[in-house]
């Protein structure tokens, strides 16, 4: 389950500002963006030969993400490993006692389904995710 | 130069424990461990389709990734892009005005050069890396 990393996601307190540091120093090129109501987050997708970066900025002061940046400021925020089927991904890891945060999938960007298992299993934050169709 | 991610790496306070948990919980191969006395860390890596895992642990409290754990917990550490020439790069981001914290590059795992860009400039650690020989 563990082979593929999709993405590595960075927060950040303000999108557009990173977006256009990101684009004229790192020269890296913002292919994607969306509001994700559901983890009350906006994010950009940059994509590099071999993994994606997302960058994400909370929306509200209820979101995880700023309560994750107030503790521990900008920067790396979590990996995202890719699955074919994510039910069946949910099941083999309750199975194995993993310490999810969902128990069931949850809207994730680009139409996609994702779920986390909790920080403290791996010292960060893992995302499982199954893309979608957009 | 920054088309390629080689690995993102993660500070860890004990390698062992992780190694344990990350070959039998997320069924990830360890297929590399060295000691980098310059950076003052033991370093433990394991592949997956498209990009590498590193774990760090510091081996003193004068390593700054000691200082790290301390003050924002295991977690993620930096992200390492991947270079043909590091000198022509360290060149480029110099006359570029970026931020870095060596001069000159030093020496990292595998028998490879690496030199990180200031935290401050993209809200996260990034490292550059010229593979060695190894």
């Amino acid at each position: 389950m563990f082979t593929n990393i999709d993405h590595m996601a960075i927060c950040v307190k303000d999108l557009n500002n990173s977006i256009y540091k990101y684009e004229t120093e790192l020269q890296l090129n913002c292919s994607y963006r969306e509001i994700v109501e559901e983890q009350g987050v906006e994010v950009a997708f940059f994509e590099t030969e071999n993994v994606n970066i997302e960058l994400i900025q909370p929306l509200s002061p209820n979101s995880p993400v700023y309560k994750y940046i107030e503790k521990k400021g900008e920067g790396l925020h979590h990996i995202a490993f890719r699955v074919e089927n994510i039910d069946e991904a949910i099941t083999d890891l309750k199975k194995r006692q993993f310490h999810l945060l969902q128990d069931t999938p949850r809207k994730g960007s680009h139409g996609s389904k994702i779920f986390f298992i909790h920080p403290k299993q791996f010292g960060m934050l893992i995302e499982i995710v199954e893309k979608g169709e957009l």
